[in-house]
Order: structure tokens, then C-alpha cells, then sequence
């Protein structure tokens, strides 16, 4: 038997008192599995008193977490204190130069400056993983870049922030809005308190930017996805959704051809037997398209203190084990660094309700717009008003599958409309 | 860049045509990807000029496989010949002895000669590899293995026959009976001329054994999976528990727990509205509950030429990087090997069906069994017949949550009756 593996924390939030938990309740079985112990020497947070359910006074305690690298008794580090540049970053730099192994589950330091970290962890041929930085307890960045590997992959999709999907589930459950579902999930501690990471879809761009560089080769661009968040979406759009045959989910998706890379994250339309429409609740899933291996379909917990843990402690397992290799799968200078392709080069169907003021005209106005700029609509449903003018009226339109481009043109020529009473809401149809 | 993994392929089915024509499509990225090229140089099968579809000429043809193991420029075998003894198991054997890497995608293989194969492959420090035994292109191997290596795994199942959920599927959504619809599989090739190792359930059987190795860290036992197939599911015991709120598909389940190591290959009530429900066609599906990382669900092809070549590759780019470690997880003799525990161990619902001649008296034989056994209804259900006597019905029944044991009694005491018109159907209710 090897020495153990000797590992510092740090951060102690949830996650980090998870880690703790698991290597305490696991440690026989893990020790089995990765051929060594793994073994926590030292614990770094800002707060040393706070209760977390695990005792800490067992590991030496460090003031400043930037300290760490520099212990000899250290052979990884696990960063668990979030944040896409600062302490963070400074840690991981020093951890890789110290020819440390670095684990992570930090998606928007990964998103920013994966690259740069992963060359200097090349250069000095030290591990730098990231399993709990994508869809939590899910094996999907070892799915991708294993167990896929032997697959071009053409299209990553999914579910990647749990947050979202608990709020547009529990409004699609119980037929309430979203402010209503968002406060309740916030008091229940589901949602953050500033929630605009998770509901305006930069956490599940983060993630999508990863998934992407591993699905196909490429470089991180997490610049180039075009996000949008559930902010917009209403009880009505998810009861017209479902009575069309929908759900309506936030979807990361990234694709690889001819156009270059597209990215985008974005609510939409899925097609109620696809396997996206199943996920309930806060749960995360993600699905691989490769050209030998046909459709893969990952689900399970994308957040939570045990999944995420669980997610760590592979990462550290495959560290003690020695099986890491470049953390995109390859050589930073063999990643691919194709254009990134335009929301308005794809074809697509598309969801549109407009809320108009319902007086004569309007539905003309609306139809002519979508004529003008070429779009085809497939179905039509007028709700609410007609009882008298000036009411308020939701007009939701599905269009037939054409160039997203005409759709946005269309959205344009309505622009300022004095027949809108607010902005239309747009979400693509997923038939994939 | 270090010299290319040389790999020799013994078998040339459709899954080798599938590894041969991978290879060539996607060879420049899994060279990125592995680090290294993958190059085959030697076949061997048993007829030299049947139309693959891919071009042998440039490979070295070996008449006897056996004959590959001693090649000095073969690092690595890939053995797709099938059967659990005989030439695949000399094959295995001698690339161990000769200190080559082995690949496989022989579920029947691995499930009975897994571990001597392992102990042999550790003594040498050689890779055994076996992705595609299980689940076919789903890294359900690795996810297992390395993904919730974490975890203590309390429990894992999943649909693990394709053949079997596309005769239930298509038996569901066309109302049609099995012999018919199993009929037609095999016209369209999706299952075997003789279709017994499917339908009979021994081709779960055999990946439900390795799924428990490596979930429990156990070693393999076969032998004491009960094991029963779909020949008795009727089209009505597919109509009645879809009106219960049930799909029937065969699953394979293993649980580890104070009773000791619980295997069991069945036709099971499976929720509407759990995973495996959604299982289509052919997919496969596995579901491994792990202690901290909660419930992961893996879906994806499980048999055809691509998603097994998907696999075997796989694990070929695994060995090219130098990552992989033992066999089942961790040294053979570090598994452990608990007691079988038995059926009637276990407490949960059951699904019964009684065909029976409808005259007086029938009803209350039965249900007076149940009560003499202790069993306990839920619902009853009696179609057909009612019209005259001596016609055959259907009885349907679900108990209440109660020991199997108590249900088999009570099948016991039945056994023989002259009002039973047939076997009873007796199904099991995955209530997870």
C-alpha cells in the first residue's frame, strides 16, 4: 500500500463539510477503491468557529487558504471557495505551480481561465479536475471524456442548473408564476438570495462552456454563448407548452459543424417524450450525441453537499489513483479553436406569445411582421380579452421549423409597437 | 508522442466491423484524445472473405487467434469471439499471461471467469477492460467503477436487455402478445434465432453480476442471481398494469445490505412515472443509488455495432493513456463476499395473475391461499368470462407491501389446483 493521499480544503461551506462527511463514513471502501487512503491534513475557511456538523479540530487549521501550496505535507488541494478570479484563481495558480494536484468545483473559474490553468497544469504534469464542476454528483465530464471519448460528438445538451429547473417544475405542478415560485424557493433555501446566476443562465453557460470544450476539442468560449435566462417565462407559457405537447426547461446546448461552434443557453420548448422533459425538480441532465454511440442520457443531483462531494472525491480518487491526464481530454495546443457560430444560422421551430393590447388590428400587425420577414406559423391560439377592447391578451404562435434568423427579423419589425404590451417571449422548440 | 497502442481484433461480427470502421472514422481526434494513435494490425476470424463492409486487406490475417497472444507487435487484444469458455477464454488467458492488454465485450465471459481473469491480470499489471459487456456504448463500467467510486452504492438495476425491453415496448404501445412481436423482432434481426439467452433473462443476468461486483466491491456470483425472462408476460398483463400506473420491462437488480448480497433478474411493475419507465425500444438503462451522490441514471444503446465499438474504443484509449487499474475497482482479493441472500428475504408489492376456469368457487380458493399465506390484497381484478361457466379468466391482483416469502406460499398452496388454468404470473413491483 502507497501512503495515503494528503489533501487540504479549502473552503468549508457545504460542500467542504460534505467532503469531510464522505471521507469519514466512507473511508474503508474508498481506501479499497483507490488503492491508498485519502486523507484531509488541512482545512482553510474564514470562519474557524462556525458549527458544520463535522469536527474540524482534527486537521491543522489555516488562516490564509494562499498558504496552503506551500506545505510539504500537502499532496492536492480541493478549492472549494468559489468565485471565477481572486482567491480562487490565485490558489489554483499557486497550487499547479507548486506541482500539486488541483481539484475544483468551481464552473465559473473553470469557464474563465480552464485554459490557462490547464497548460500550466500540463507543463508541470499535475492533475486538474473538475467532475463537481459540471451537474454535480453526475459523472459527466468523466462521461465525456472517457467514456465518450471514442465519439466525435456532434451536439451536448441539457439541464444544468437545478435551480431553474426546480422553478419552472414546481410552476409547471402547481400553475404558479415565477416571482411566487422563486421567493418560495428561496425561502426554502433552494434558491440563492441574489438569484441571478442561476435564473438569468449564467451558471448553466458556465457549464456549458465546459461541456462544450470536452464534447468536441475545442477551446473554451464562454463569451460566445448566447444566454438567456427564465426571468421571462409566465404560468401561461408553460400551460400553452404543455397543451402543445411541451415542457418548458432551461437548455445549455452546444453544437459542432460546418457553421462552427454554437452555445446557447436558453428556455425552451421539449417535446414531452424527449428524455429532458422527465427531469423533475432540482435534478440536472445532460445528453451526448456521438457518431458511433448514438444518444447518451446522464441524470442525478447537479447540486446539494453529498452529490457534489461525491463528484470531489472521484476527482481525488482518480488523483490517488494516478488516472488523470490533460484536463480537456487533451493538449491545450491541440484544442480546436473553431468560429462561433450565430444563434440566426440555425433552422428551427420557435414559440412565440406576444401580450397586445386586444383591439382591432393587432393580430394583422403581428401576422404581417412574420409574413415580411418570412416566417411560416404552424399554430395559433388567441387567450383571454375579446370580452372588450384594451384588454390585455396573450397570442401565442408555434412556427414552422425555418432559419431562427426570420424569426428575430420578424421580432424586430414589431419592435416599440404600440399594440405590445410588453416584450414578446421567444423559446426555441428542442426537436432534437 | 509516444509510438501507437498496436491492437489485434479476434472476432470480426458486426461489433468488429464496428471497432475497424470507428477507428477509421474518428482517427486523427481519438489520437488527440488518447495521446497516441490506435492502430489494429492483425485480425482474426473465422471466415476470411465475408463482406464486413470495411477493408481487412491492410491488416495482418491470423487464422487462429490463439496464435496472437505471441505477436511481438501487439500490445493490446481485443476479443470479440463470444461465449463464456472455449476459444474467448484461452484468448483471455494467454494475452494475460503474455502481458498484453485485454479488451472484451463478452458479458458471459467476465460474469464467470471475471475474477480469476482479474487476479491474473493484476499479477501481471495488465489491463482488463470490459466496457461493452454491460450496457453497451452507456459508460456505465466507468460510471460505476470511477464516477461514483465515492460512493457506497446501495443498490443498482436497470433495463439491461435490449432485446427484451423492445418485445415489451412494442407489446405495450401495439397491444400485440409476445410470440408474435418476438417473431417479428427476429424477421427484423433484432433478436437472436434463438432467442433464449434474451428472453430467458441469462444475457441481463450476466451484466447484472459485474454491475454488483463493482457497485458492492463484491466479488462475482453468478450463480445465485434468480433469474426469470418475459416468456409469460401476456398482452393483458401489459394492459392491466399499464391501468395501474405500471410498465412491465425486465429488470435486473442487485442490493447489498444486512442480509447480505440480493440478485435478482425479473419482469417487473415498474411507475409510470420512475426513469426506467421511460426506457424506449431497445435503450438500456442503470440506475445506481450511491450514499451520498443520491440516484444516477444512465441511459443510452445497449447492443449494436456502433455503441459496442463505442465501448470497446473506449476502453482501447483508456489503456492508450495508461489509465486503468484493477479490473473490478480494487485487488480481487480486497472484494468481498457476503452471503446470497434469498428472495423471500425481502419485503415489497407484487403483481399476480391467475388464469383460471371460471366456476364457483375459484375466487375464494384463491383468495384464501393469500389469506392462509398471509398476504395481504391491494386490488383485484377479474376480466373475461362472467359469461358461462367453465371459460378462462383472468385474475389480476396487486398486494399490499408484504415478505415475498408470504407470496410464494401462497402460490404454493394453489400449486396443482384444477382451477388454475396455467402457471400464475407472478411480477414484482419496483417501488424505488
Amino acid at each position: 500500500m502507497t501512503h495515503a493521499l494528503k489533501v487540504a480544503l479549502a473552503g468549508l461551506g457545504t460542500v467542504g463539510a460534505g467532503v469531510i462527511k464522505l471521507l469519514d463514513a466512507n473511508r474503508a471502501l474508498i481506501e479499497r477503491r483507490a488503492g491508498r487512503g485519502i486523507e484531509i491534513v488541512a482545512v482553510s475557511a474564514r470562519d474557524r468557529t462556525r458549527d458544520r456538523g463535522v469536527d474540524i479540530a482534527r486537521f491543522d487549521w489555516v488562516d490564509d487558504a494562499a498558504a496552503l501550496p506551500r506545505r510539504d505535507d500537502v499532496d492536492a488541494i480541493v478549492e472549494l471557495i468559489g468565485g471565477a478570479d481572486g482567491p480562487a484563481l490565485t490558489l489554483a495558480r499557486d497550487t499547479i505551480a507548486a506541482g500539486k494536484a488541483f481539484v475544483t468545483a468551481n464552473k465559473a473559474m473553470i469557464a474563465h481561465h480552464g485554459l490557462e490553468l490547464a497548460a500550466a497544469a500540463e507543463k508541470r504534469d499535475v492533475a486538474l479536475k473538475y467532475e463537481a464542476a459540471v451537474a454535480g454528483g453526475i459523472p459527466v465530464i468523466k462521461g465525456l471524456r472517457e467514456g465518450a471519448a471514442a465519439n466525435e460528438i456532434a451536439r451536448v445538451y441539457g439541464i444544468l442548473n437545478g435551480t431553474c429547473n426546480y422553478i419552472l417544475t414546481t410552476m409547471e405542478s402547481e400553475g404558479r408564476g415565477f416571482a411566487d415560485v422563486l421567493a418560495d424557493a428561496q425561502a426554502r433555501g433552494f434558491a440563492e438570495a441574489d438569484p441571478s446566476f442561476d435564473v438569468d443562465g449564467i451558471d448553466a453557460a458556465h457549464k456549458l462552456a465546459i461541456l462544450a470544450s470536452l464534447s468536441f476539442g475545442t477551446a473554451l468560449d464562454f463569451d460566445a454563448i448566447a444566454v438567456s435566462g427564465i426571468r421571462g417565462v409566465i404560468a401561461e407559457d408553460i400551460a400553452e407548452a404543455r397543451a402543445l405537447g411541451f415542457r418548458v426547461r432551461l437548455v445549455g446546448l452546444a453544437e459542432a459543424d460546418a457553421h462552427g461552434l454554437f452555445q446557447r443557453v436558453h428556455p425552451c420548448l421539449v417535446p414531452a417524450d424527449h428524455p429532458l422533459a422527465h427531469v423533475a425538480g432540482a435534478l440536472n441532465a445532460v445528453v451526448a450525441e456521438g457518431n458511433f454511440v448514438g444518444r447518451l442520457f446522464f441524470e442525478g443531483a447537479g447540486a446539494g453537499e453529498g452529490p457534489t462531494a461525491s463528484a470531489v472525491v472521484a476527482d481525488l480518487i482518480d488523483v490517488a489513483r494516478g488516472e488523470y491526464g490533460p484536463a480537456f481530454a487533451m493538449p491545450v495546443a491541440s484544442l480546436a479553436h473553431p468560429r462561433a457560430a450565430q444563434t440566426g444560422e440555425r433552422r428551427g421551430r420557435a414559440y412565440l406569445r406576444f401580450a397586445v393590447i386586444d383591439r382591432p388590428g393587432v393580430l394583422a400587425e403581428i401576422t404581417a411582421a412574420m409574413r415580411d420577414a418570412g416566417v411560416s406559423i404552424e399554430s395559433m391560439i388567441q387567450r383571454g380579452g375579446g370580452v372588450e377592447d384594451g384588454e390585455e391578451v396573450q397570442i401565442i404562435m408555434v412556427t414552422h421549423t425555418g432559419p431562427e434568423a426570420r424569426v428575430t427579423a420578424a421580432l424586430e419589425r414589431l419592435r416599440g409597437s404600440p399594440s405590445l404590451a410588453g416584450d414578446p417571449m421567444l423559446m426555441h422548440i428542442l426537436d432534437l
